[in-house]
Protein backbone atom coordinates (compact mmCIF):
# COMPACT_ATOMS: atom_id res chain seq x y z
CA UNK A 1 0.00 0.00 0.00
CA UNK A 2 1.35 3.93 -0.69
CA UNK A 3 2.42 5.85 2.32
CA UNK A 4 -0.35 8.26 1.29
CA UNK A 5 -4.26 8.08 0.19
CA UNK A 6 -4.19 7.25 -3.44
CA UNK A 7 -6.19 6.37 -5.70
CA UNK A 8 -7.01 3.16 -5.55
CA UNK A 9 -6.14 0.11 -8.33
CA UNK A 10 -3.84 2.94 -10.23
CA UNK A 11 -0.22 1.58 -11.12
CA UNK A 12 2.80 3.40 -10.70
CA UNK A 13 3.03 6.93 -11.51
CA UNK A 14 -0.39 7.01 -12.05
CA UNK A 15 -1.77 7.09 -8.40
CA UNK A 16 0.30 10.07 -7.47
CA UNK A 17 -0.63 11.79 -10.86
CA UNK A 18 -4.48 11.08 -10.16
CA UNK A 19 -4.02 12.69 -6.85
CA UNK A 20 -2.33 15.80 -7.49
CA UNK A 21 -3.42 17.23 -10.67
CA UNK A 22 -1.48 20.38 -10.14
CA UNK A 23 1.54 18.87 -10.50
CA UNK A 24 0.91 15.82 -12.89
CA UNK A 25 0.43 18.77 -15.54
CA UNK A 26 3.40 20.30 -16.11
CA UNK A 27 5.84 17.02 -15.15
CA UNK A 28 3.18 15.37 -18.60
CA UNK A 29 4.21 18.55 -20.94
CA UNK A 30 7.74 18.11 -19.74
CA UNK A 31 7.52 14.37 -20.68
CA UNK A 32 5.65 15.47 -23.95
CA UNK A 33 8.45 17.62 -24.46
CA UNK A 34 11.46 15.99 -24.01
CA UNK A 35 10.31 11.85 -24.78
CA UNK A 36 7.69 12.94 -27.54
CA UNK A 37 8.48 16.29 -29.49
CA UNK A 38 10.08 17.02 -32.84
CA UNK A 39 13.66 15.84 -32.29
CA UNK A 40 16.46 14.58 -34.22
CA UNK A 41 17.03 11.72 -31.50
CA UNK A 42 13.92 9.16 -31.90
CA UNK A 43 10.75 8.65 -30.02
CA UNK A 44 12.63 5.02 -28.99
CA UNK A 45 16.06 6.50 -28.23
CA UNK A 46 14.57 8.57 -25.98
CA UNK A 47 12.66 6.40 -24.12
CA UNK A 48 15.64 3.49 -24.05
CA UNK A 49 17.18 6.53 -22.41
CA UNK A 50 15.13 7.27 -19.69
CA UNK A 51 14.68 3.32 -19.78
CA UNK A 52 18.09 2.66 -19.00
CA UNK A 53 18.06 5.60 -15.86
CA UNK A 54 15.23 3.65 -14.43
CA UNK A 55 17.38 0.37 -14.64
CA UNK A 56 20.01 2.42 -12.72
CA UNK A 57 17.35 3.96 -10.05
CA UNK A 58 15.85 0.32 -9.56
CA UNK A 59 12.34 1.42 -10.54
CA UNK A 60 10.68 -1.77 -11.62
CA UNK A 61 7.46 0.55 -12.62
CA UNK A 62 9.48 3.19 -14.75
CA UNK A 63 12.21 1.14 -16.31
CA UNK A 64 8.66 -1.35 -17.62
CA UNK A 65 6.69 1.31 -18.66
CA UNK A 66 9.29 2.99 -21.17
CA UNK A 67 10.99 -0.21 -21.11
CA UNK A 68 7.45 -1.65 -23.56
CA UNK A 69 7.47 1.86 -24.81
CA UNK A 70 10.93 1.80 -26.10
CA UNK A 71 9.73 -1.82 -27.17
CA UNK A 72 7.06 -0.74 -29.75
CA UNK A 73 9.02 2.12 -31.27
CA UNK A 74 11.97 0.67 -31.74
CA UNK A 75 10.42 -2.84 -32.66
CA UNK A 76 12.68 -4.88 -30.18
CA UNK A 77 12.20 -7.36 -27.39
CA UNK A 78 12.78 -7.92 -24.26
CA UNK A 79 16.11 -9.51 -23.84
CA UNK A 80 17.62 -6.82 -26.21
CA UNK A 81 16.23 -4.05 -23.68
CA UNK A 82 17.95 -6.24 -20.87
CA UNK A 83 21.00 -5.93 -22.83
CA UNK A 84 21.25 -2.73 -23.01
CA UNK A 85 20.64 -2.04 -19.48
CA UNK A 86 23.34 -4.57 -18.71
CA UNK A 87 25.59 -2.78 -20.98
CA UNK A 88 25.06 -0.44 -23.22
CA UNK A 89 28.61 -0.54 -24.72
CA UNK A 90 27.94 -4.05 -26.13
CA UNK A 91 24.43 -3.06 -27.11
CA UNK A 92 23.92 -3.21 -31.10
CA UNK A 93 22.90 0.35 -30.77
CA UNK A 94 24.73 3.38 -33.21
CA UNK A 95 27.87 4.74 -31.09
CA UNK A 96 26.05 7.80 -30.29
CA UNK A 97 23.58 6.35 -28.65
CA UNK A 98 26.19 4.17 -26.53
CA UNK A 99 28.19 8.19 -25.80
CA UNK A 100 24.67 9.54 -25.12
CA UNK A 101 23.36 6.66 -22.46
CA UNK A 102 27.33 6.93 -21.01
CA UNK A 103 25.90 10.24 -20.23
CA UNK A 104 23.02 9.70 -18.90
CA UNK A 105 24.34 6.85 -16.80
CA UNK A 106 26.92 9.90 -15.43
CA UNK A 107 23.62 11.77 -14.62
CA UNK A 108 21.85 8.85 -12.46
CA UNK A 109 24.52 9.26 -10.11
CA UNK A 110 25.17 13.17 -10.24
CA UNK A 111 25.42 16.22 -12.40
CA UNK A 112 29.01 15.98 -11.11
CA UNK A 113 29.62 12.67 -12.64
CA UNK A 114 29.63 13.68 -16.29
CA UNK A 115 33.12 14.40 -17.66
CA UNK A 116 34.25 16.23 -20.16
CA UNK A 117 35.54 13.35 -22.04
CA UNK A 118 32.06 11.71 -22.55
CA UNK A 119 30.59 14.95 -23.76
CA UNK A 120 33.99 14.81 -26.05
CA UNK A 121 32.99 11.73 -26.89
CA UNK A 122 28.93 12.42 -27.91
CA UNK A 123 30.26 15.49 -30.18
CA UNK A 124 32.68 13.55 -31.87
CA UNK A 125 30.07 11.05 -33.17
CA UNK A 126 27.81 13.42 -33.83
CA UNK A 127 25.62 14.50 -31.28
CA UNK A 128 24.18 18.24 -31.15
CA UNK A 129 23.88 20.38 -28.17
CA UNK A 130 20.13 19.81 -28.46
CA UNK A 131 20.96 16.00 -28.05
CA UNK A 132 23.51 16.75 -25.40
CA UNK A 133 21.11 18.59 -23.53
CA UNK A 134 18.09 16.58 -23.73
CA UNK A 135 20.05 13.33 -22.86
CA UNK A 136 20.81 15.43 -19.80
CA UNK A 137 17.50 16.85 -18.63
CA UNK A 138 15.53 13.29 -19.87
CA UNK A 139 18.32 11.70 -17.18
CA UNK A 140 17.76 13.97 -14.44
CA UNK A 141 13.95 14.02 -15.28
CA UNK A 142 14.02 10.29 -15.04
CA UNK A 143 15.86 10.70 -11.44
CA UNK A 144 12.91 12.54 -10.36
CA UNK A 145 9.95 10.42 -11.87
CA UNK A 146 11.59 7.23 -10.45
CA UNK A 147 11.92 8.86 -6.89
CA UNK A 148 8.42 10.02 -7.33
CA UNK A 149 7.32 6.53 -8.07
CA UNK A 150 9.59 4.79 -5.49
CA UNK A 151 9.35 7.56 -2.85
CA UNK A 152 5.44 7.71 -2.11
CA UNK A 153 5.67 3.38 -1.82
CA UNK A 154 3.28 3.18 -5.09
CA UNK A 155 2.27 -0.20 -6.32
CA UNK A 156 3.36 -1.71 -9.38
CA UNK A 157 2.51 -5.13 -11.73
CA UNK A 158 4.87 -7.44 -11.15
CA UNK A 159 4.29 -9.43 -14.64
CA UNK A 160 6.23 -7.73 -17.62
CA UNK A 161 4.01 -8.15 -20.16
CA UNK A 162 1.78 -6.31 -18.48
CA UNK A 163 3.74 -3.17 -19.84
CA UNK A 164 4.56 -4.28 -23.29
CA UNK A 165 1.18 -5.32 -23.92
CA UNK A 166 -0.08 -1.85 -23.31
CA UNK A 167 2.66 0.23 -24.71
CA UNK A 168 1.42 0.82 -28.03
CA UNK A 169 -1.77 2.28 -26.53
CA UNK A 170 0.12 4.39 -23.93
CA UNK A 171 2.28 5.68 -27.13
CA UNK A 172 -0.96 6.53 -28.77
CA UNK A 173 -2.05 8.29 -25.94
CA UNK A 174 0.98 10.24 -25.38
CA UNK A 175 2.05 12.65 -22.31
CA UNK A 176 0.16 16.05 -23.09
CA UNK A 177 -3.38 14.04 -23.14
CA UNK A 178 -1.95 11.75 -20.01
CA UNK A 179 -5.32 10.51 -18.23
CA UNK A 180 -4.08 8.63 -14.91
CA UNK A 181 -7.15 7.09 -14.29
CA UNK A 182 -7.49 5.27 -17.65
CA UNK B 1 32.61 26.71 -19.60
CA UNK B 2 29.96 24.47 -20.10
CA UNK B 3 29.42 21.55 -21.87
CA UNK B 4 27.69 22.90 -24.41
CA UNK B 5 27.20 26.33 -26.33
CA UNK B 6 24.59 28.42 -23.76
CA UNK B 7 23.64 31.78 -24.18
CA UNK B 8 27.10 34.08 -22.02
CA UNK B 9 26.55 35.53 -18.53
CA UNK B 10 23.87 33.61 -17.60
CA UNK B 11 24.47 31.97 -14.24
CA UNK B 12 23.23 28.05 -13.56
CA UNK B 13 20.01 26.97 -14.64
CA UNK B 14 19.51 30.34 -16.42
CA UNK B 15 21.68 29.34 -18.99
CA UNK B 16 20.42 26.22 -20.53
CA UNK B 17 16.87 27.48 -19.75
CA UNK B 18 17.39 30.45 -22.21
CA UNK B 19 18.85 27.55 -24.60
CA UNK B 20 15.67 25.60 -24.44
CA UNK B 21 12.66 27.50 -23.58
CA UNK B 22 10.31 24.24 -24.74
CA UNK B 23 11.90 22.67 -21.37
CA UNK B 24 11.77 25.80 -19.25
CA UNK B 25 7.99 26.16 -19.86
CA UNK B 26 7.09 22.80 -17.46
CA UNK B 27 9.87 23.26 -15.30
CA UNK B 28 9.50 26.55 -14.17
CA UNK B 29 5.67 25.75 -13.75
CA UNK B 30 6.26 22.04 -11.88
CA UNK B 31 8.28 24.78 -9.71
CA UNK B 32 5.54 27.44 -9.34
CA UNK B 33 2.99 24.74 -8.19
CA UNK B 34 5.53 23.21 -5.94
CA UNK B 35 7.21 26.12 -4.37
CA UNK B 36 5.28 29.10 -4.58
CA UNK B 37 1.20 28.37 -4.81
CA UNK B 38 -1.23 27.94 -1.78
CA UNK B 39 -0.17 25.12 -0.05
CA UNK B 40 -0.51 24.28 3.84
CA UNK B 41 3.37 24.54 3.77
CA UNK B 42 4.46 28.12 3.51
CA UNK B 43 6.89 29.08 0.88
CA UNK B 44 10.15 29.28 3.44
CA UNK B 45 9.44 25.85 4.64
CA UNK B 46 9.56 24.85 0.83
CA UNK B 47 12.61 26.29 -0.38
CA UNK B 48 14.37 25.05 2.75
CA UNK B 49 13.43 21.30 1.55
CA UNK B 50 14.72 22.06 -1.78
CA UNK B 51 18.12 24.00 -0.32
CA UNK B 52 18.76 20.80 2.07
CA UNK B 53 18.45 18.41 -0.92
CA UNK B 54 20.26 20.59 -3.17
CA UNK B 55 22.98 20.80 -0.44
CA UNK B 56 22.46 16.70 -0.40
CA UNK B 57 23.45 16.73 -3.66
CA UNK B 58 26.35 19.35 -3.83
CA UNK B 59 24.86 21.84 -6.13
CA UNK B 60 26.21 25.00 -4.89
CA UNK B 61 24.21 26.99 -7.61
CA UNK B 62 20.85 25.57 -6.49
CA UNK B 63 21.34 25.19 -2.63
CA UNK B 64 22.54 28.90 -2.64
CA UNK B 65 19.53 30.62 -4.78
CA UNK B 66 17.26 28.22 -3.01
CA UNK B 67 19.40 29.05 0.51
CA UNK B 68 18.74 33.07 -0.77
CA UNK B 69 15.33 32.47 -1.40
CA UNK B 70 14.46 30.43 2.14
CA UNK B 71 16.67 33.70 4.00
CA UNK B 72 14.20 36.06 2.40
CA UNK B 73 10.87 34.38 3.40
CA UNK B 74 11.66 32.90 6.74
CA UNK B 75 13.50 36.34 7.47
CA UNK B 76 16.41 34.19 8.93
CA UNK B 77 20.09 34.39 8.14
CA UNK B 78 22.74 32.24 6.64
CA UNK B 79 24.38 30.42 9.88
CA UNK B 80 20.36 29.10 10.25
CA UNK B 81 20.44 27.02 6.67
CA UNK B 82 23.70 26.01 7.03
CA UNK B 83 22.86 24.71 10.41
CA UNK B 84 19.57 22.95 8.84
CA UNK B 85 21.66 21.49 5.96
CA UNK B 86 24.46 20.75 8.51
CA UNK B 87 21.79 18.47 10.74
CA UNK B 88 17.90 19.23 10.69
CA UNK B 89 16.91 17.56 13.70
CA UNK B 90 19.55 19.86 15.90
CA UNK B 91 18.12 23.17 13.96
CA UNK B 92 15.51 25.20 15.44
CA UNK B 93 12.57 24.48 13.71
CA UNK B 94 9.35 22.74 13.67
CA UNK B 95 9.29 19.17 14.54
CA UNK B 96 6.91 18.29 11.66
CA UNK B 97 9.32 20.23 9.35
CA UNK B 98 12.19 17.90 10.73
CA UNK B 99 10.28 14.80 9.86
CA UNK B 100 9.44 16.59 5.86
CA UNK B 101 12.88 16.94 5.81
CA UNK B 102 14.33 13.28 7.23
CA UNK B 103 11.94 12.40 3.64
CA UNK B 104 13.51 14.59 1.78
CA UNK B 105 16.70 13.25 2.78
CA UNK B 106 15.92 9.89 1.84
CA UNK B 107 14.32 10.69 -1.69
CA UNK B 108 17.67 12.42 -2.35
CA UNK B 109 19.31 8.77 -2.06
CA UNK B 110 16.81 6.99 -3.74
CA UNK B 111 13.30 7.08 -3.44
CA UNK B 112 13.01 3.53 -1.81
CA UNK B 113 15.21 4.81 1.12
CA UNK B 114 12.00 6.42 2.38
CA UNK B 115 10.62 4.32 5.08
CA UNK B 116 7.20 3.75 6.61
CA UNK B 117 8.49 4.95 9.74
CA UNK B 118 9.67 8.00 8.63
CA UNK B 119 6.32 8.54 7.01
CA UNK B 120 4.57 7.60 10.63
CA UNK B 121 6.78 10.29 12.00
CA UNK B 122 5.50 12.92 10.16
CA UNK B 123 1.58 11.78 10.28
CA UNK B 124 2.05 11.15 13.75
CA UNK B 125 2.90 15.26 14.05
CA UNK B 126 0.30 16.28 11.47
CA UNK B 127 1.71 16.11 8.57
CA UNK B 128 -0.76 15.80 5.74
CA UNK B 129 -0.51 13.18 2.41
CA UNK B 130 -0.70 16.74 0.52
CA UNK B 131 2.34 17.83 2.56
CA UNK B 132 4.16 14.50 2.15
CA UNK B 133 3.37 14.09 -1.15
CA UNK B 134 4.87 17.78 -1.94
CA UNK B 135 7.90 17.05 0.20
CA UNK B 136 8.77 14.10 -1.85
CA UNK B 137 8.07 15.35 -5.18
CA UNK B 138 9.77 18.61 -3.96
CA UNK B 139 12.98 16.63 -2.99
CA UNK B 140 12.45 14.45 -6.72
CA UNK B 141 12.24 17.78 -8.58
CA UNK B 142 15.54 19.13 -6.69
CA UNK B 143 17.30 15.93 -8.00
CA UNK B 144 16.48 16.93 -11.09
CA UNK B 145 17.34 20.72 -11.41
CA UNK B 146 20.51 19.79 -9.46
CA UNK B 147 21.71 16.80 -12.20
CA UNK B 148 20.72 19.33 -15.00
CA UNK B 149 22.20 22.81 -13.40
CA UNK B 150 25.93 20.40 -12.86
CA UNK B 151 25.33 17.85 -15.65
CA UNK B 152 26.00 20.49 -18.41
CA UNK B 153 29.11 22.14 -16.53
CA UNK B 154 27.13 25.56 -15.98
CA UNK B 155 28.94 28.62 -13.79
CA UNK B 156 27.77 29.55 -11.06
CA UNK B 157 28.89 33.11 -9.02
CA UNK B 158 31.46 31.95 -6.19
CA UNK B 159 29.98 34.49 -3.70
CA UNK B 160 27.07 33.30 -1.70
CA UNK B 161 26.02 36.88 -1.07
CA UNK B 162 25.22 36.94 -4.59
CA UNK B 163 22.15 34.94 -4.01
CA UNK B 164 20.91 36.28 -1.26
CA UNK B 165 21.54 39.95 -2.57
CA UNK B 166 19.20 38.98 -5.43
CA UNK B 167 16.36 36.69 -3.66
CA UNK B 168 13.56 39.16 -2.92
CA UNK B 169 14.25 40.11 -6.53
CA UNK B 170 13.00 36.52 -7.41
CA UNK B 171 10.72 36.11 -4.91
CA UNK B 172 8.73 38.75 -6.88
CA UNK B 173 9.99 37.43 -10.05
CA UNK B 174 8.23 33.76 -8.89
CA UNK B 175 8.99 30.85 -11.40
CA UNK B 176 6.04 30.84 -13.63
CA UNK B 177 7.43 34.45 -15.25
CA UNK B 178 10.67 33.30 -15.08
CA UNK B 179 12.94 35.43 -17.54
CA UNK B 180 16.52 33.58 -17.56
CA UNK B 181 17.80 36.13 -19.38
CA UNK B 182 17.61 38.56 -16.22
Amino acid sequence: MAYIDLPEGLPGIRGPMAFRPETSKPLNELAEVLLRSDNSLSRGDRELIGTYVSYLNDCFFCQNAHGGLTQHYLQCDMPFIDGVKENPERADIPEKLKALLAIAGSVQKSGKHVTPAQIERAKSLGATDIEIHDTVLIAAAFCMFNRYVDGLGTWAPPDRMFYVNRASARAEEGYANYNPLH
